[in-house]
């Protein structure tokens, strides 16, 4: 067998957690598999990192940043295969320029073009234990890119498609995908599957476990995940094509308390207003993503919008430097929403979910601001106060 | 001009020095030259990364730990290209990978073989300043490789070379190459100008201001060095192939209070015995530097060297598991003796130098232990405790 195996940066941070990662490699290896370790920086460095540039230039250019950034996987690799060699197990670390993992040109947000493999197989074909860095590449102009937060998880996804691995195990702080915060909701049960497309919703939708670009590209190479708790033996949560649906309507309940509110209000009613408002925002890379649009008057009408909340400030001045182009009477942000959503495969052949999910809410007294759905997701926009109780009272009707 | 500059670790080693550097470098830049700089990395950076790994193994693996330790300089030229982004003018940093900086396979010792100029000019084309990682390379393998302590130096001068710079300044905490140490010799002069082979012999006796290798490099490809300070303005010494002498005999003293000296005593007196005292200490990598044979009785003689302090617990131990072999009678180790050395291109011509420097010893009463010269160089082994009066008189004796 072929196991890739990706552990974050909590589980990294000191000597203790890299010898606990490296025996667990070493497990797998000894019973005869071939073992990839991708890590990430260890603990803080990577915010030691970005806090260090910001002290030098607080608008560095990214592909400085890039350049400074990759340093911190380049140093837990390093030190983890010295770990094994203290454990008497042949390892060798390999960063984006000796795999070579080959990205798009962007800084901070590329994407993997290609991932070779000849240098990999021939350190596993040599019996070594091979540990790559995680979230970075090597762009055409051979220049260091990284792939945004979250990334090394992606990088686990990339060498398991291209080396065509048996099993891609990404290995966190928590030991499955949960139907809901287990914090918040003590009830919420571990998923024994779930599918790609539930998973990228739930990534999308605040659940912290994958990262939603590495389930995009397990989904298109059909590359079989595991998310395991580095800490337990816990069996984890398989991702993959088709789940025995474990006769659920929903897999999972999240919550993102990130979201922003903006509302246009009074509008003049001409068409192709909304097409000026949104088409400002996307060219200032802004997310949009819920909207609702309501009449207000015959002459005007009002546009809200939701986007991260570290995205809010940006647009709400980019929409008032515009304001008399795009003729609204008045700007509203609000911070102290959140987005609720269920997620379910089965939802596609069942009506009434909806209406389930509305009574839910409704018998604990909270008040949906905004809707929007999808194919297999559900999302409402409520005040962030009434996350917990809305959280549990959702949970309690779909999934217990 | 194409203006190659090296600024060590204490240089860059917080934000004030690093914008002390960026500005020194935008104003050669300014005046329409092409500057590239090599910096070594941040303070006490590598000591903290050596001591990273200890603690997970106290054995690193010599090939981890380079891919470990590069990462020091990866970080000074991210920052250093974000500080002259900051200050408005173009620049990029440049790893060893990107260079590529070719080198031998010895990993913690590898040496130059070849280093690429095409991407190096090519960013120096558009205008750029570019900013190189010091002290690394990368071997066959595509494995990093690192050069020892003071690579860095060896880096400027291998650009300056490949590039046919018009000028490699090496910026160091001290102003230009002193006759000795100001610290201990207050007359001490800066030198204007100094051959290739007395900075050799200078560097290599202890005189800390450049390292050995890049002054061997530079005399090779005849590289004009000049060491300044990189806090001052002050003018430096330059380092070249024919001085002007400035009619001095002796260019500099130095002092090494590293020597440890071991007396062999009593070994029989057959042919080939010195041949194996020190064949063994060859094959364990241990620097014998002076050597004194003596005959003692008719059928014995003894053999007393110097080596570094930190090799001598080694030799001791490798010399007695081998004392039958050797039929020697007793080992004696000295810790308290130092090597104080006068060098000069002008020696070579005349003669009664080494006359000179004994009297200027014995007129303070210092004792000579071991001589030993070469053409440009006369040292002798004296009490740790004689080093300063011996210093200044000597340095009074051919200088001032």
């Amino acid at each position: 067998m072929l196991i890739v195996k990706k552990f974050g940066g909590t589980s990294v941070a000191n000597k203790e957690r890299i010898y606990n990662v490296a025996k667990r490699c070493i497990e797998d290896y000894k019973k005869g598999n071939k073992v990839v370790v991708v890590l990430s920086a260890m603990g803080d460095t990577t915010d030691d990192l970005i806090a260090k540039a910001k002290e030098i230039n607080p608008d560095p250019p990214k592909r400085e940043m890039d350049a400074l950034l990759s340093t911190g996987e380049q140093i837990s690799v390093a030190l983890m295969a010295m770990a094994m060699a203290k454990l008497g197990v042949p390892a060798v670390s390999l960063n984006a320029f000796q795999v070579v993992m080959h990205t798009t040109h962007h800084h901070l947000n590329a994407r993997f073009k290609k991932v070779d493999t000849d240098r990999i197989n021939a350190e596993l074909d040599q019996g070594r234990i091979v540990i790559v860095t995680g979230f970075q590449g090597v762009n055409r102009y051979d220049d260091v890119t990284t792939l945004g937060r979250g990334g090394s998880d992606t990088t686990a996804v990339a060498l398991a498609a291209v080396l065509n691995a048996d099993a891609c195990e990404i290995y966190t702080d928590v030991d499955g995908v949960y139907t809901a915060d287990p914090r918040i909701v003590p009830d919420a049960r571990k998923l024994k599957e779930i599918s790609y497309d539930e998973m990228l919703e739930l990534a999308t939708l605040g659940a912290q476990v994958l990262h939603n670009r590495s389930v995009e590209m397990a989904k298109k190479y059909n590359v079989p995940l595991v998310v395991r708790s580095s800490l337990t033996n816990a069996e984890g949560t398989v991702v993959k094509e088709v789940t025995k649906m474990e006769s659920m309507l929903v897999s999972g309940v999240a919550a993102d308390k990130d979201a922003a509110r903006i509302a246009i209000i009074g509008l003049k009613n001409t068409p192709g207003i909304a097409f000026r408002v949104f088409d400002l925002l996307a060219k200032k890379n802004i997310n949009v993503d819920m909207i609702l649009q309501s009449i207000g008057r015959e002459d005007s009408k009002d546009i809200s919008f939701t986007v991260d909340q570290t995205q809010a400030k940006e647009a709400v001045q980019i929409l008032k430097e515009n304001q008399e182009r795009l003729t609204f009477q008045k700007l509203v942000e609000e911070e102290n929403v959140a987005k609720l959503s269920i997620v379910g495969a089965g939802m596609q052949s069942n009506a009434g979910v909806a209406a389930k999910m509305f009574e839910a809410l409704a018998d604990v007294g909270v008040n949906i601001r905004m809707i929007s759905t999808s194919e297999i997701r559900i999302t409402v926009l409520i005040d962030i106060d009434d996350v917990n109780v809305a959280m549990k009272s959702v949970h309690d009707a779909f999934i217990n």
